[in-house]
């Protein structure tokens, strides 16, 4: 059975530091069920395991790609779950994973495609809330989004102009942009790399940015500063810019961080468990009734997985990227 | 009369930068008092005002430097003010400056020297007092310092090892970390220049920082960022090491903000007014109960005063860097 894995830890991955290797099927031990991979979640934060061979998953320590899998039970070893049931877990790039049985989560029956629990119904769409409650966002304030039509900034979107705020965003390229304006509900988008962005951004910001929720790196903070608003607040959620390389982060307008007495907030969503119910239960809510748009970028055949995994860091697709089987 | 003032507005600060030129003697208007200076703020802000040729008084629109002063009154026009009353206010830096007696304040006589107005009494040590307390400081937690033996750091790191607090520092120089470590109570203190600095900062900080108190910039920033605790407070205070130019901050350690959710606030002393009363106090009871040290590198001479403005910025001299007439 096909399985991806690392050669070897990498500061600069490309896709020479990925192999498909051949590996015996799994099977379930007691308390353990086979899960047959329907969806095999591509998430930015995984590149840093790949460079440290150190993830959540303690078998990352041979190089072992493990990653968020949604699939289909197809044998169980465990009393609490069935053949045929869904379920979201950790597991290797594979066709099959043997999990624990404790450590997997059942997907309810109404939650249509199942592949939400990995996006804007997974830790995609509760980042972007979190991100959202612990800035205190307010009515009437101004958030800028980088990575505007990501799977973290799509969702934060939409849950900040619900709450009665200008909503502006930072995106790769004039399609995105206007995908973010048309469907996304911004009021303003600008291509970051766009010769006059810092003109175009100063004008969507108007009287200047309240919250910057920022996913990207130095180049969309250094643009964001001088914007901010005294005493503006800047969550960091991601550095997707940052994750490949080693490089040092040059940042020109650092110093308006001390002038505008910003406070700049990094947060792992992981660590946040008490805001998980909140969060799923409005995410939850705007998704059935039609009001939250989920967005997803699939890319079918595990043999993608790795390629498309480089594409997505360098910016490719929109929304939850997913690899199906 | 002399006086100094900037040639034009600069980026890059030199000595060229700074002319004295003859004034005529200032008269008291109106509502004026006549002060004699007796001390001269050196206080690395001012480089801003330099750079833009705006400051907190409106006459830096044409170059002429303005600066807090602590003197007697010699004329007065301001029927709260009395000849022989001592005084900080905001003036040129030339020997007698007019001054709305509305716009300065009456030193306390049991205030010796007076000059301490102007550094632990004052904007320093109110600004010591305002960083820790915004930042949460608690009795057995592990302060870094940076610019350990500055006018702020100096007081900062008394008050923390009032508090119970691990204090450690980094300074330009041994002479300096011995001072840190001998006289103002820090517990270890490392040359900021030393090659091994990363080695010898992660053995003092112990089990790692949980507040940073910057007042330096990206070198001191990048070398303390892998050392913070988890969800660590980062107190950004002032970057003297980025005032005299335009270059962007560097920093090779940003990551660490995000994988260790720390949290950066940056405070200007001046927006807290409602402080400054609970901050006087404590300083007060320390520096006339002997508990608190206060540290001047005083300079006799006005002619002097831009060349030890630039030396201060270049690290010279320990504690409140002050001009005395």
């Amino acid at each position: 059975m096909k399985s991806w894995a690392m050669r070897r830890p990498t500061a600069n991955l490309t896709i020479d530091d990925f192999m498909l290797r051949d590996m015996p099927p799994p099977e379930a031990g007691d308390g353990e069920i086979l899960v047959e991979t329907h969806y095999i979640s591509l998430d930015p934060y995984l590149s840093r395991a790949m460079k440290s061979w150190k993830g959540e998953h303690p078998g990352w320590a041979d190089g072992t790609i493990h990653g968020r899998i949604v699939g289909a039970v197809i044998e169980s070893r465990f009393p609490g779950l069935s053949v045929g049931d869904r379920v979201i877990g950790i597991g290797r790039w594979q066709p099959v994973n043997a999990m624990p049985g404790q450590a997997v989560q059942l997907i309810a029956p109404d939650i249509d495609p199942p592949s939400l629990v990995l996006g804007a119904l997974g830790r995609s769409g509760i980042t972007a809330w979190v991100g959202l409650h612990l800035s205190g966002l307010k009515a009437g304030e101004t958030i800028l989004i980088s990575a505007a039509t990501g799977p973290v900034g799509s969702v934060a979107a939409q849950l900040a102009k619900a709450r009665g705020c200008h909503v502006i965003g930072t995106a790769g390229g004039e399609a995105k942009c206007r995908h973010a304006t048309d469907l996304l509900g911004y009021d303003a988008c600008i291509d970051h790399g766009a010769a006059d962005l810092e003109d175009r951004l100063k004008a969507a910001a108007g009287e200047g940015v309240d919250v910057l929720f920022e996913n990207v790196g130095a180049s969309s903070l250094d643009a964001a500063l001088p914007l901010m608003r005294p005493r503006g607040r800047i969550m960091l959620c991601g550095l997707a810019q940052h994750y490949l390389t080693e490089d040092p982060m040059l940042l020109r307008n650092f110093k308006y961080l001390l002038y505008s007495e910003l406070s700049l907030r990094a947060f792992i969503t992981a660590n946040y468990p008490d805001l998980f119910a909140p969060a799923l239960e409005e995410l939850r809510d705007g998704i059935l009734s039609g009001r939250l748009l989920f967005e997803e970028t699939i890319i079918d055949g595990l043999d993608n997985a790795a390629d498309t995994f480089l594409a997505m860091l360098g910016g490719e697709g929109i929304g939850k990227r997913l690899i199906r089987l």
